[in-house]
């Protein structure tokens, strides 16, 4: 099977992770600059159509070819289940890893197909495409849950780690349904979008060294050091998203309004004063 | 006993929640486009007692010939108890699992009195109908937790993922203590009802298959396949809920309007430019 | 030991839970209708000056005389420790269960100390009350959670149904710490207030019966049935708690204004068309 | 190894933390008091500016000094790994913990960075310097969570005590991202860094005791003994905050005003009427 227990079926969803969080990234932080200088003089609808287009070209131009496409992957490729899913001559499961890979793009194919029915049409209330996505990363955190059943501790543990960057980007866009538009929560999921896809990678190179000799499964030491890569994987990214930041603001705030500007953002931005 | 340990015994609360739900989220889409039609000329107050009138029918006219039935059958009906709750002669409790059920029925006819009281008086505030929801849910599944001791690994895990749904359930409830109305909550709410009535009918082929084979309760690739099949499952109920918000709300919003209910409902609806 | 270990030992807190829990049910639910009617005329600051004196009666009459009795019984009573930590002559502890017990004590004497200070002066934000009684709960379900190290199962289980309650009141105080005033989150830890006082009773019954044989404490049976009863203490709660609400609010609100009454109450009260 | 696994090695973070968490009390309470009596005639903006510049003072003359110093200690002294991660020749991993050690060094360094730049420039919303510092608390929960494998029973206690409130801070620190200025949380988080200090001290005297004889880490007394040491901890914190909050606010509240201020400050402190 080409997708799992290899290498490149950890890099592959390893580098959609970190593209995905890159985009959001510099999404978020360019729509929150705009909203910024929108206090000084452009129209507020202006920056309104140009978010909804932007959303539509994401959820129709990125997940519609690419979630079939790795569904169809999962199930034709190799030693892929070709839609068969339980083999009654040998009366066992088929290929039962295929068929939840299978599941985990199918819900991020729903959560995109639903965010661009919402923002093209007037169905249902926004705040639904965080719920979604919510759902799906806590379908992928659940299918993977129940999938460490059996292997070895170190295994077990890489696994565990992406669990957690897995359940605390469930949680996040959860939180963002009653938060939409908190550029904290939104810079916060990049964030752990960007670690999933970065520990993807680390768990290839962990698990299957394409050079080099192979790791020690169960030594604890192992573990441990493990543990602590994960804390410069959440640095790295962390910093990723910090640069992000400072770059798509600085440039587009006139130093000389800076005094101005810091009046007037504080009183929507903080509650520093109201207690 | 007829009411657990069988088909029947996972089919009826199966089809009881699968009603509850479609119900649920009828109600809950039709109110949601009646308040969104409301902002072109309807007045507020019809569309209230409007709502105020289904509740109590729902309330008055379901759970209260439901509720009291479900404990009767289960105390009188074939094997049950019969009120009896310790047999002093054999030394054992007298069928604790029809208790247990009769328990779990009394707390949902709890919540339905109280909300009947809610509304149709004014009494105490309405949010207590969710506060009585949330407990019967918790209740439900604090009875189920302590239900599995001893039985096989199959069995076990089908009925913890049942308490997945049945404490999503509760917490939902419960934050809609405090965010009564929104939409999201409600819909996601319907979503996890659907899921635990059709996961209930599950339970029944995969424990008690009405024909073919036993399933093998040892397997862990069954294991592994149960569990996917529970993500089909809410994809299966998104799907239901989905349908009903896209029929809904189309039905009623005119098209040449939709540019001007856009705005409007925005402001109130997204805090997507407040920050 | 007179305190622990014994039937009177789970009676005596049990008897002061049920009383608490009854007396702020009363206070709540005076208050809650208080506030509705003051909207037909009394004023506003003859509501709260009663409120805050009340609030002074409570903390400085009950707990003032009650936790240092307390904590002194729990230390010079019959086998208590008499303040001595450490038997150096035998390399013990010295009964560390009165040393536990008198800790509780200490933490809901500090917090009736802080909201004494807090009603009386104006030295910190009122809603410190309740995170000081979030902490006293919390601290008592910690002293409990590390109490039941080697005794028999349904010991282990019967006191683990009671952290339930305890935590639960820790979640509900700290919420009201954001939440003040809220009548929902009010009435529902008067429920678990209750329920743990009853539950401590129950406790005693099941541990030390008073009359009659003793219980099997290793019978999974019984563990089922306890689950079951405290459902049943959990209903009974909430059923003492209702019979406040109902009686308070209805004998205080005319019927006739009842219309009027609901307009104005529903726009503070729910969010019901915000969304 | 001179950094952990010694009493000094616990007594120097001690001591840190219990500087920070009394700095902390200070500044919060002082800020309290300052904006109340704001209401009375001083500018808002003066306290702003005030603040600010304390907030640079604190993150640009503590934690750039100190953070780097613990890093280059923890790699350089005594047997630290300096610099080397995997010691090739032996085949194993060089020091982990001083890695781990100096990874902590490396988030509250972050944490301070991010902060002093939020302070002083206007990149990015302030709240992201509590979501900075809610992740290195996280992140040493995270690190000692993995640390604790195959010790004795009493030491996996005791760092499991300290987890308590390291996770709470973490968890106090994320929620002020949503409510910032809320003196109660605040006051929480002085609270849980004064106790995460003084337990680091009790960790060092029940481990390696500088006088008298070893504790024994295999008995259960001793277990509760710690487990109730740490209530006390928790109780000489709070007390510790309390005589801050009371000295801070009594002395800058004028009494004759106090009547004035108290209604004014209501209205925006609590919502005890809005239900």
């Amino acid at each position: 099977n080409i997708f799992m227990g290899s290498f490149k079926g950890h890099a592959l969803p390893g580098s959609f992770f970190l593209v995905a969080g890159i985009w959001w990234t510099g999404k978020y932080s360019l729509w929150h600059a705009t909203r910024r200088n929108k206090s000084i003089g452009s129209t507020r609808l202006a920056g309104r159509s140009l978010q909804r287009r932007l959303e539509i070209i994401e959820n129709s131009g990125v997940c519609p070819p690419l979630c079939p496409t790795g569904m169809l992957a999962e199930q034709f490729l190799a030693d892929g289940p070709k839609l068969q899913l339980y083999n009654f001559a040998e009366k066992h499961w088929e290929d039962l890893m295929n068929w939840q890979h299978a599941t985990m793009y199918l819900f991020f194919g729903l959560a995109a197909t639903v965010s661009l029915v919402l923002h093209s049409t007037e169905v249902a209330p926004l705040a639904l495409d965080r719920l979604m996505l919510a759902v799906a990363f806590f379908n992928e955190g659940f299918l993977f849950l129940y999938h460490l059943h059996g292997r070895s501790m170190l295994d077990v543990h890489v696994h565990q780690l992406l669990l957690y960057a897995v359940f605390a980007q469930a949680i996040v866009a959860f939180l963002e349904v009653f938060h939409r538009g908190n550029i904290i929560l939104e810079l916060l999921r990049c964030t752990l979008t960007i670690l999933q896809g970065s520990w993807f990678w680390e768990i290839g190179f962990v698990l299957y060294p394409p050079s080099g000799p192979e790791w020690d499964l169960t030594d604890h030491s192992n573990m441990m050091f493990v543990t602590m890569c994960y804390s410069w994987h959440l640095a790295f990214a962390m910093l990723v998203v910090g640069v992000f930041v400072v770059r798509s603001r600085l440039k587009r705030t006139p130093p000389m309004e800076m005094g101005l500007l810091k009046t007037m953002e504080r009183d929507a931005e903080s509650e520093d004063d109201v207690l």
